[in-house]
């Protein structure tokens, strides 16, 4: 337990023994996967993943003075030859990036899940330890959509419980079970608007995902900013990542994904999380596909 | 016609129109997706990329004076707080990373296809026209592995040829067809070993894939090294990527799926590509997954 | 020669053998040093540079969403110790970086100086011949300042000729001759405006470097910008660096400089020009340094 | 005082008040300046930095799969026009390549210079207080070269004290006073070699330093690695530059300096150092340059 003076926190720590890197990836059995697959049956699929375009880097006095922040810098290779190549800076966590946080991104009083001390695994040299390398060779599972913006966004500052979850449940008829991946709409973008508080997901309702056994979250808002309680952990990067192990996905983009699920009338899939197979690093962009 | 002076070249510029950035995506129609739809029926699945391992960036008197060249190179950053984060700086086209291949990271006597001048298509800010942006939001189509190294790995220089293919085919009970994802395993890893010629595609396989309408292509090697005929355009990229529009995973890692392929008894599946949604590049990592 | 149906151009190429990369530099001799050395008597110095701040590169969904563009980028590392450091990435040719440009930097008919192919000088790979190589081990030599910008800022589009440095000259009681660093004035930044156009260098100004034997120049702006003549090459880069091979030290700061030599009423110096000790590129950032 | 427990250890924090961010560079006087000034008769001149060559990012499976580490990584652009370009990524602080520390590089009980909290002045965005701005506009002093490998390297391990310096004051002639740059030659190069312990600046040369008055430090090899005394602080860097106050210019190239001085029988001159003109960072490559 990752400190036992907060007693009614959700917990894994120890759940999976003391090397285990997964976290609630462990969820995943092969009951999981053959219900995941059962939701194919058209191909009809949805990204769940912002559009990036790059910075580019130039090299050049008449370059432009001011430029929007991207999360990708690009740089265009002298090639020599007609083919064309480049080189692309990254910033891993980056709100306009849809992005999956390693169980590493975050620590708890100085350790990293399930208990290992933070330097040791994550060092100068890159993360040792609960890296991104868990979840390199792909995340296959079911996905649930709850979609909480079906009547506009949410307003600002609002606090999501475990009520407007199975409220969403029920409307749609779904049941989000161990081992799924959650995806959660709030009809919000990611990128902070100064002087507007924007809604989050509640300690309440990562409470809920801790007894459902939801295996991954992904939504297009997560942990509210500013805090909905500035004294307590923030609930999904404190609570949920730092003490269930469960990953994050970050920074999603779920208007596609949303429109498909109505014109399909379903809202669960297979949800394919893939991110370039890069170990060591606390997070990386990925592409999710729901798959119909 | 890229070339008319080379009549035998198959070729689809002009087939999708003058405007088409999607080159042979085009075929992957709703049929095929319910076909690969079809192919999911467990959730197993395996990953056709390589792990990549970054080189720290470290700025140290200490650090070492020689390193293996990764295709990322990972900066941990000094954060302030207990959350870690990194950046990455990426060789979008390296033979130790699986990536796919945008359209416009080839020309043909100066055009780019289906006949848009270079210099408008690449430009030093980045690539305006066939780019990255075109599979941005994933490629999801069925799959078939012919894998040419049951046996043991190709001898160097090897040409694969149609017969091949339709050998591969024959043994296993499937058949390519328009709109597949074709996944050819050679038994090679895609790092060139100075002084060993690698085995490789000859356009009569190229042909092949035109013939039957193959809409991606993954190896673990793809084009020979050095080139089968030095005369000639390279087979995949200057004539299946150049003159075809057909969209190519470099440096796959294919040993896995071969293995779940025979645990399984199955060589197709549900192809899903899904690279980080950047748009405007030449080409981008990929962790292509086979799910059954 | 260059061009030979240019025939007026001032043109060094031949003049000092055909694997020169020195260029003008070559005029600096013991006679020229002896004289810069005695232009020190008081140890007071400025700096001819802009400052540079730079940007921080922040992996964090709270970075800002636009920047100012800077010429260098600065990324913290996590050193797990009480040690800071860093990195940066450098926009080698940047209107708000001082820097100076390598020979290699321009082409004239696919040649660079004094005729080498510029696919062989300038490899995807870094620049092998006249790079930032030829001035790694620092410049040394008399300055003169002639400012141009006393009574204010020279006019938009204005075009600078000998007529005004031989003006100025009269004015200070200073004469350039051979081996010395000529330092330009014009009380513009090197930051275009849009829609004001600049004042700018004439070929006129040139041909005067050409015959005083200018070794090196320096101005807070040199090329005007939009051109003086659109259908020329441009004066600085085009003949002064390209034909003439004389270093190039762009977007110089001056104020300081003007400052200090007005209140020693003093207008020659010792120049030292020391970049950064690096080869191959094609330019470098430097703070040049004067000294009375 | 940095730490009251240990008395005897020079420090200067305090001695130039609380919002000083020049340190021992406020012993660089008028007089000093005009001492310096009085060196230069020739014009020659030695650069002391290592010359370094660029590692290039190539975009290619063609790539070295191997390479020697630079503190330079280069990116040759591509321009579309003739001019060729390039970035740089640059490792601050690296054994290769010739560095200014800043003051803030260095902390002692979580304070920087003069008493600081380094969260304060080392942030996720730069550093914010004693940075590279401290020296941007160049330090312009007289140098002294103390060459105490005439007779070659020291040995390895060997402990430079006091008395060598003194020694080789008197073989020379000159003596280091009040506002100098102290160069010293040990015959190593700063690149660690394993197994074989470096010589290295003992306590007792630093607080010689300190009562000469030293304003900078330049040293082939500064600190011995391993460290001469593993419990005590590193005596250049924890002494020197975190308590001293005293900039460091480290791995520097004293060969070409020593030759030139033995050939002028001269080991006194104008030292020149004028890194690019960045602000915000902890430490910048650089060039000084020696006039003679």
């Amino acid at each position: 337990m990752a400190d036992p003076t907060e007693p009614d926190l959700p917990d894994n720590w120890g759940q999976w023994g003391a090397d285990d890197e997964l976290g609630t990836l462990n969820l995943i059995t092969d009951d999981v996967r053959a219900k995941a697959a059962a939701e194919v049956r058209t191909g009809r699929w949805a990204s769940l993943a912002q559009p990036v375009v790059p910075n580019p880097m130039i090299s050049s006095p008449f370059a432009p003075t001011t430029v929007d922040v991207s999360p990708v810098q690009q740089m265009m290779s002298q090639t020599g030859v007609g083919v064309a190549a480049d080189l692309m800076l990254v910033t891993n966590h980056h709100a306009k990036s849809t992005h999956i946080d390693a169980l590493a991104h975050w620590s708890t009083d100085g350790e990293v899940y399930p208990g290992r001390p933070r330097d040791q695994a994550v060092t100068p040299a890159g993360v040792t330890y609960a890296s991104t390398a868990a979840f390199a060779a792909g995340i296959v599972t079911r996905g649930i959509l709850l979609d909480l913006a079906v009547e506009g966004a949410l307003p600002p500052a609002y606090a999501v419980t475990s009520h407007d979850f199975e409220q969403a449940e029920k409307r749609r008829g779904v049941e989000v079970s161990s081992g799924d991946a959650l995806v959660v709409r709030l009809g919000w973008t990611s990128t902070n608007v100064p002087g507007t508080p924007s809604p989050g997901i509640s300690i309440d309702a990562v409470s809920w995902m801790h007894r459902r056994g939801v295996a991954v979250f992904a939504g297009d808002r997560g942990d509210a900013h500013p805090a909905l309680d500035p004294d307590g952990p923030s609930p999904l990067h404190g609570v949920a990542l730092g003490r269930m192990a469960m990953p994050l996905i970050d920074a999603a983009e779920l208007d596609d994904l949303a429109a498909l699920c109505a014109q399909l009338k379903r809202y669960s899939f297979l949800l394919t999380v893939a991110p370039p197979r890069i170990h060591s690093l606390t997070g990386v962009p990925v592409n999710p596909i729901a798959t119909f």
